[in-house]
């Protein structure tokens, strides 16, 4: 039984997320495994590092199946080229031992968040950045950053509800960095609960604002009361940029 | 009568181009005009730099209007902001003399054509680009561009039917660009003749396949016949970037 490794590319937008629900046709898992039934007659099902969230791109995501086609690496993303919708591209392809799994096996990932920081609009950032006119104090959300680094418990930076699962997260570095008239916010991480990337990002955004003051992130933490946090800022400036591997 | 000069970025997917066709809402002009009207009150016709085809892009195309509006630009800024489309912007608003003609007093323009020169396809760039798999040889192109430099008859580089209007055109630069893995060809020139820079284009790419020799170049002049050159490349990969006046 071969083990294949897929790093996905695709444009969110036309989507209802990553996770197949029964049976639709507007995830991205769904119109994968539907290419992979078409490709080798298998009815298979692949596994994907994590979900993303309707509306979310991915630069990298990471995903796994198990195949008995004898069909040369090539000759899939061939096929996958060909069928698959032009949202959603099959980068690479990789044989894999047996035990890869693309979610036990992820060490953690990077996500990245677009803003478009300018009085006027953009005609062709529109679905890749969420527009904020205002001006952000750049210091004070650096100053942010740098607390919300570290292992903590970020529960009040989640969408979950009651949950007995651990909600410690680490998270390595955010860096911010201005292409033009993009800001671009990067975050590594050993993991991230549900929505954990666009609450802080909307918290990070009160700040720059001066709706919230750096000081409020401790708040938050402690208490972990998710409406202390600001608001979940739109998927459509979500990149998820890589997920890592040993 | 003020007559102001409006600055406009579209991304030309969704419409069929510039020129307002009768009542149709599915042209550039067209959706601007109306808003216009909702903003002033009065039926006004908007004079572009000149048209763009169905699915092409504008990162500056130039329009003027005339008016008896007392608004203030900025409460135009904001109500185009507001009234437009997402993928239409009005980017910068400037009072200008009676006799400013944003069709007649141009100058020259600036276009670009982006490819996607690279085996995996990408699912953000898919409406912004070509995509070409293939190798291009970009030494050869550069001497093509060179050659298509200067004061020519453009005729067999142009959709044109027969015309008793002047088919020569002087282009002051074409320039190739790589970044990552989009070629970017930049034109200059004192005006463009219909899909005038989508034939040179996929002439250019001919010669960079070897489908076409840099010496084609000089025939295609010289014959002003239009199968000789190469095919019209699709719409989504042009932008017009720059309108230029005195």
């Amino acid at each position: 039984m071969r083990n294949i490794k897929m790093t996905i590319e695709y444009d969110g937008k036309r989507y209802q997320g990553w996770q197949r629900l029964g049976d639709s046709d507007k995830t991205i898992q769904g119109k994968i495994e539907n290419i992979i039934h078409q490709m080798t007659g298998e009815k298979i099902e692949i596994i994907g590092s994590g979900r993303t969230d309707a509306g979310t791109h991915a630069k990298g995501q990471v995903a796994n199946f198990k195949t008995e086609s004898t069909m040369s690496l090539d000759e899939m993303l061939d096929f996958f080229h060909q069928y698959l919708p032009q949202d959603i591209v099959v980068k690479q392809l990789d044989d894999m031992p047996e035990r890869f799994h693309a979610r036990y096996n992820a060490k953690g990932k990077q996500y990245s968040y677009n803003v478009w920081n300018h009085r006027i609009p953009s005609a062709f950032y529109k679905n890749y950045s969420m527009y904020v006119p205002e001006y952000l104090n750049i210091e004070k959300m650096e100053e942010a950053c740098e607390k919300l680094k570290g292992t903590h418990d970020f529960r009040g930076f989640s969408a979950l509800k009651k949950t007995k699962k651990s909600t410690t997260r680490t998270i390595s570095d955010i860096a911010i960095q201005r292409h033009g008239d993009i800001l671009q916010f990067t975050f590594v991480g050993d993991g991230f609960l549900h929505k954990m990337v666009r609450i802080m990002m909307g918290t990070l955004l009160d700040i720059g604002v001066g709706r919230l003051s750096v000081e409020d992130i401790d708040g938050i933490f402690e208490t972990g009361i998710r409406s202390q946090a600001g608001d979940t800022v739109p998927s459509q400036g979500l990149f998820l940029d890589e997920v890592f591997y040993k």
